[in-house]
């Protein structure tokens, strides 16, 4: 082994100065080590430097001693070019060169070693730097370098180091930056003696140091945290980190230098104008923790007009050569400019919407692009409601902050991310305060319905991962005064703790107490131009599960090309309806029963009348009665007195007859078809109310296609004896309204494993098919929606589940069921139109799945159709 | 259609004499027809006759001009040459040749038109008959031809002209039998009248009668209820059926004649002598009908031995023909005897074996045809209890009858088919209780228990079937006087209603009153002997379904080569284990769980201890705790106080933590390896339990192999994550026990669709699989078994479902989803060791396939072990 990857060793290129790289290099060079390649290539300042390759690390983790016998020289060499270029002299204290020693995988890694900075500096060469800067700002670098080099070499805690600096500071009673030299000197003094304490010594040779910290980075590929991410998220084990040496510049060395983080667009609106912000006399870290409060780029103009026009130029490289919104780091030391860092800019779902647009418009992307750019999770976000503009005026204001990403949401407010994913799970809406969030509130973030922090601005921690999420979300609202320890906020006079009610306004910034009504918000041009574009290219049609007028109104206003499932057991609710139904159910004699079945026709013949005239000539699909009887009737004994005294039966007789109706397990009880065999005159009844409303409405002049379906089948025979007696049953309808008969359709719901298996079978008899996933799912899993609540936490907090299967479906087992029944019904009916009805229907990864093996139609809630819409075309483009 | 009919017609031959054909043409001439002529080829008197081809019938019914224009002129020749052999003539009036007309199609098949006797009489020929007979006798056999040609080629229904001989026989206050002359010629003339009234005329001409009969009989394959037959029985509809026309002879023309049915060895037994009755001056009908009680065959040797002598010669050709026991049907006629039929006779359980058994020792068969010859249902009648001797001493005689079927039973008594599906249906065991019985019966009798009827021998309907169905059943019970209509029976003074309570001994003929005790027959040898025979051929293991200790027992008595599955739920049940259970799920403490655990783990241990010391080094598959936790505690609120106080616990509280723990869907709940993974310490006390006693064991000298089950895995995860901890557990406990590690294995349960998908995946992690057939059949089905009762009736009236899929596996669903896994896990695993565990595990059908898809063992409750075995071996021949 040792021996091979040797003889590979010998004919590779160990190192790539940036000039030699190019984004395409990934594989070789990492992502951050390709992007400073393209950007030095497309002629941006970037500070100069090299990448050693994953290559490498592989070789020298096979056999340690590929680093003295090969590697060494090759960064010598690389160094000396270094020095060549910058004019700087690696080992010599006059004009010395520092460097900043990064990992960088292909893809991005967390948990991996990261960076060392002011790499280079030791006892001799950190006056020497203080000769270009000052020696305050020398020793400041210096101790930053050895509390660095110590975590990443040597693996110190950090935290250890922060300990001796924060003693100092008390003994000293003031801060860091006021220090002396002396004292600075005395710090950097004990940071040494932790390393001797450990029998470790920090190297004065630059080159040990930047040998030291390469081994370091390159041994991080394989540490825990590192192997587990990769396990975690299917990266391959084989690959490797680069290690990127880049010469060092200082943002913090004085009042000509800064640094800042610009959005080449507006990533909350996408507006078409440089945002971000700029610190002066800082480092990168300062602006993103959010410590300091930065100011608006455009500021920049004023202050450094050479710099931000500078900036300006790159800007616009940048966007049209990576033809996106960028998010571009940049420094400036002693006015002149720098790119550090260029990437694709997170964005609000309103922004990215807006980007893809222009940047059709202005040439640079196709429509297809577009539609990739935004995704299905945006367009939810964008059909979010907001607040009720009337309820708003009498809202009571608590305070502003920066309108960090827009929505609007009421929950109860936390304090730590714990909280948050307590609250949570006990089905609470909750709002994340904190004074700044990092990377370990991820989880309570992604829980909340809006995140709220005391401090930092539009580009913190907290506004980054919230605009990604499309979570609501505050930040800089400095009015409050957050106590996370004891679970409280103050602001003003005012003292909110744990449980108190906000409603946060994303948009506008402002946060408001007590519960606010929302709206739906206004169906956008934007969104009509995409989704037209998304409609242009689609495989698969988009159906609504919708009932009510008010759904089929939005599944209609929202673009559903028809109807997939109409569930009829809300006709059947209702104080007056739901006692015809008791009646009926609980019925001593056929005519009462009878008498019952027919009030219920008139209620029922009126709301499909209504039905079809607003999904007026799309298709749909109406499910016959699906769940049991016993759910109609009441359980406290006081409704089944009142109940028995209203129907003017015997109590006794009523409790009993309810009794057994009683089921152990009634989700896999007496429902849907089952209900249609032992009780025929319900699907009867309901299919004269649907034929009735369908002839009402031919006489009206509007054609109609009913599609009638029939839930829960598991056997042929069962579909038979339905359609049978429904068949009679429309064929009667026709004979006494005196018309010719129509054509109509019946079809079937694929919901339970067994049909699946027969579906060749059931083909035959059915016009359609339309497979429930919720049952489907409940099936395949031996679980019940309804009692899971009671092990899944267990098994997320285990990682037992990788996601809901109720959400997301489930490929192995439901996805394989599906595929079995779509090629069995095909092989049937080669033309059978097949449609999805379940939650899953309106889910990106399904719908991709879904458009894989053939099926028709998606059918999901009316809220979820344009996201839905834009999945269908982005599964017909990739 | 009709032309291509017509030119194959050119070419066949339309008839073929009884000498012509042979068994192997049940195609072409039925049955019957195949069967008479193998027994003329074997040179047995069987009367002469011919067999008209079913071709002709599918040609007739395609084009009726076949008839006359080709197959008319071959009947005549036919019937000329049937004149020369018997030396009768058909037309003239001198020595009348008279015929039967009977139907036969190569499958068997009630609703066709059956039999015209007696064809070839009229006026003038009726009085040249009486000549050889007397006149009486003769005007009888004329007015039964008018009945049936009325009934067969007419359609007049039978009741029409039953009523007007019961008209007759109530006006001359008399019985048929002893009608004059004269009153006969009247009944004749009234018949004739019957046919005038219809415009119809009985034709005078034989042949004319024998070509309506024929056509008649052609035109019955398309009737109503030979199509439904066809259906139901998938025997296609374009075979046709072919007409026997056969010389008449009559064992009802006096005391030199007679009929009997004759089996060749006992029915009942085995036992190898000449079984069956005889009676004189009868037909065939009256022995079948039971109207009189015939005499034991031995008896015939006494009264016409000649006769006696040629039938044993006969049965002995026949038996050695066939290779197997014969039922014989017999005429003599003016002492000449003639063999009507034959066929392999039905018998009991008991005889099959002994038969098959002794067949085997004699040379006739081999062992697998021995093999093939019982039935798995046989071996679970061998094996059902008898009464237990010690309550038979003090019960209550209430009569005696025929032995007709062997067997003990207990049941309410009814006095209709009917009567027998509601109380069956109800849960009830009945005892059907009539005269006799006839096949419109058959329903009621297969629910029954037990049959008695007052009347017929031991060869009558009832006693043929119950034998058939291994139902115990007494015949010729005289003692009894059945009202069928007042729903009561007499036995002397005694007035027994509906409802009352029988036990019933039909290996003793007694009928006693009241409820009596049964035990298990002893496992006799003959059973061993052929069990003995089945293992060595058979390529499935049979394995129990078993963990007490009886009936662990009774399991490797019964020859079971291991257990498949041991649950463990009722380790947790029983007074002191449930309390203990109970502190355990509603503990405040871990040291009260804990304490309760420990105490647990004293009982499970001593338990799995005494399992193993009864399964020995077989295997035995252990499966940990299945059911959710609130099925060990109370729900009534009385019972909740008392286990409140008991535990020193608040009521209201345990009230409270009980309700949490109801479920909506308990089948699809918290329970199986869901509960393993909320609540490890469960399963871990139980594999503590499971190695201590294997360990404890082992230390006495016995070497165990522990195989522990995990179910309703749905998830890889969930499997790796009980693996681990289980794994952990089991080595603690080799480490306190201070041993060294002994092998084991761990296994999941296939019982979800799920898993079936994830198989090879699964596979890599287990290191067994068993399919649980029942909650895979609930999943696939979307069927709870607790619920099905609502609607299963309705399905089975209505003919929706074909057969009980917890009792026959769906092949279609769940055997597809069985299959599936198979493939897979052999994918990953090919020499994985896979069994069944559900009830379907011990139904011949689903052994069948479970055989075919390589499947290692079926593991079946104790009881059903001897037919698995034998299903296992009959799989394996066939």
């Amino acid at each position: 082994m040792c021996h091979i990857f040797s003889q590979e060793a010998e004919s590779m290129q160990f190192i790539y100065d940036f000039e030699e790289g190019r984004r395409t290099d990934k594989g070789l060079l990492g992502g951050k080590g390709a992007n400073l390649a393209e950007m030095t290539h497309l002629g941006l300042p970037v500070p100069p430097g090299f990448t050693i390759t994953t290559e490498c690390c592989m070789t020298y983790l096979a056999d340690e001693s590929f680093f003295d016998t090969q590697l060494k020289s090759s960064i010598m060499n690389a160094v000396h070019k270094l020095e060549n270029k910058t004019h700087k002299s690696f080992t010599n204290t006059i004009d010395p060169l520092l460097v900043s020693v990064r990992s960088g995988a292909k893809f991005s890694m967390p948990g991996m070693m990261d960076t060392i900075l002011n790499l280079g500096l030791n006892d001799q060469r950190v006056q020497a730097f203080a000769q270009t800067t000052s020696l305050a700002f020398a020793y400041d670098c210096y101790r930053r370098l050895l509390q660095m080099y110590g975590d990443v070499v040597f693996g110190i805690p950090k935290e250890e180091f922060y300990d001796l600096l924060s003693n100092a500071e008390q003994a000293l009673a003031k801060k860091t930056d006021s220090f002396t030299l002396r004292e600075q000197e005395e710090v950097i003094q004990s940071y040494k003696e932790k390393f001797f304490s450990r029998n470790l010594v920090f190297p004065q040779d630059p080159y040990e140091q930047l040998f030291e910290a390469t081994k370091a980075v390159f041994r991080s590929w394989n540490n825990q945290r590192a192997n587990v991410y990769r396990e975690l998220n299917h990266i391959p084990h084989n690959l490797g980190t680069a290690v990127n040496v880049q010469s060092m510049v200082f943002g913090n060395s004085g009042d000509q230098s800064g640094t800042g983080v610009v959005f080449t667009r507006n990533p909350a609106t996408g507006e078409g104008h440089l945002f971000g912000e700029f610190l002066l006399n800082a480092q990168g870290e300062d602006v993103v923790a959010g410590i300091r409060t930065p100011a608006p780029i455009a500021e920049l103009k004023e202050q450094m007009p050479t710099a931000y026009a500078d900036f300006v130029h790159y800007a616009k490289v940048l966007e049209d050569h990576y033809k996106d919104m960028q998010d571009i780091e940049f420094t400036i030391e002693n006015e002149h400019l720098y790119i550090l860092q260029t990437r694709d800019g997170k964005r609000t779902a309103k922004a990215a919407l807006t980007i893809a647009l222009d940047l059709v418009k202005e040439g640079i992307i196709s429509k297809e692009t577009a539609l990739n750019r935004v995704s299905p999770e945006m367009i939810d976000q964008l059909i979010h409601p907001v607040f009720d503009s009337n309820a708003l005026k009498d809202a009571e204001l608590v305070a502003a902050g920066l309108p960090a990403s827009p929505g609007a949401a009421t929950g109860v407010i936390v304090f730590t991310a714990e909280a948050a994913k307590d609250f949570s799970n006990m089905g609470q809406k909750v709002i994340l305060v904190r004074q700044e969030t990092s990377p370990e509130d991820i989880e309570g973030m992604i829980v909340s319905e809006a995140i709220v922090t005391s401090r930092g601005g539009m580009t913190s921690h907290a506004a980054v991962v919230a605009r990604g999420m499309g979570t609501c979300c505050i930040t800089g609202c400095e009015a409050l005064t957050v106590d996370e320890q004891n679970k409280q906020v103050k602001c003003g006079e005012l003292l909110f703790t744990e449980g108190d009610i906000f409603s946060v306004d994303g948009t506008s910034g402002k946060i408001f107490l007590g519960e606010i009504p929302t709206v739906i918000a206004e169906n956008n041009e934007e969104l009509k131009q995409l989704l037209t574009w998304a409609d242009e290219v689609a495989q698969l049609n988009v159906r609504a599960n919708a009932e009510t007028v008010l759904d089929l109104t939005t599944a209609m206003d929202f673009g559903a090309t028809g109807i997939g499932l109409a569930r009829t057991e809300h006709m059947f609710f209702g104080a007056e309806r739901v006692l015809e139904m008791r009646r009926l159910i609980l019925a001593d004699s056929d005519k009462e029963a009878q008498d019952a079945l027919e009030r219920l026709l008139t209620f029922q013949e009126e709301d499909f009348y209504q039905m079809y005239q607003i999904v007026q000539d799309k298709p749909m699909v109406i499910r016959l009665l699906d769940p049991p009887m016993h759910e109609f009737l009441p359980h406290e004994p006081n409704d089944i007195r009142q109940l028995a005294l209203k129907l003017g039966k015997s109590p006794l007789l009523v409790e009993e007859q309810i009794r057994r109706l009683q089921e152990a397990n009634p989700m896999l009880g007496h429902r849907g078809c089952r209900l249609g065999i032992t009780m025929p005159t319900i699907y009867q009844m309901q299919v004269r109310a649907i034929f009735k409303s369908v002839i009402r409405l031919q006489k009206e002049g509007q054609t109609i296609l009913p599609e009638v379906m029939i839930p829960l089948i598991a056997e042929k025979e069962e579909l038979l004896y339905i359609k049978q007696f429904l068949t009679s049953t429309i064929e009667q309808v026709f004979a006494q309204e005196g018309i010719e008969p129509l054509p109509y359709e019946l079809g079937t719901m694929i919901e339970l494993p067994r049909a699946c298996f027969i579906a060749d079978e059931l083909a035959k008899e059915a016009d359609f098919f339309s497979f429930g996933t919720n049952d489907l799912t409940q099936m395949t899993y031996g679980f019940s929606r309804d009692d899971i609540g009671k092990f899944i936490n267990t098994y997320t907090e285990k990682g037992i589940m990788q996601s809901d299967p109720f959400q997301h479906l489930d490929q192995n087992g439901v996805g394989s069921l599906i595929r079995v029944a779509v090629e069995k019904a095909r092989q049937t009916k080669p033309e059978m139109c097949i449609g999805v009805c379940g939650e899953v229907g309106g889910d990106p990864d399904s719908i991709r799945f879904f458009a894989e093996i053939g099926v028709d139609y998606v059918s999901c809630s009316p809220f979820r159709i344009p996201a839905a819409r834009l999945a269908v075309a982005q599964a017909a483009i990739n």
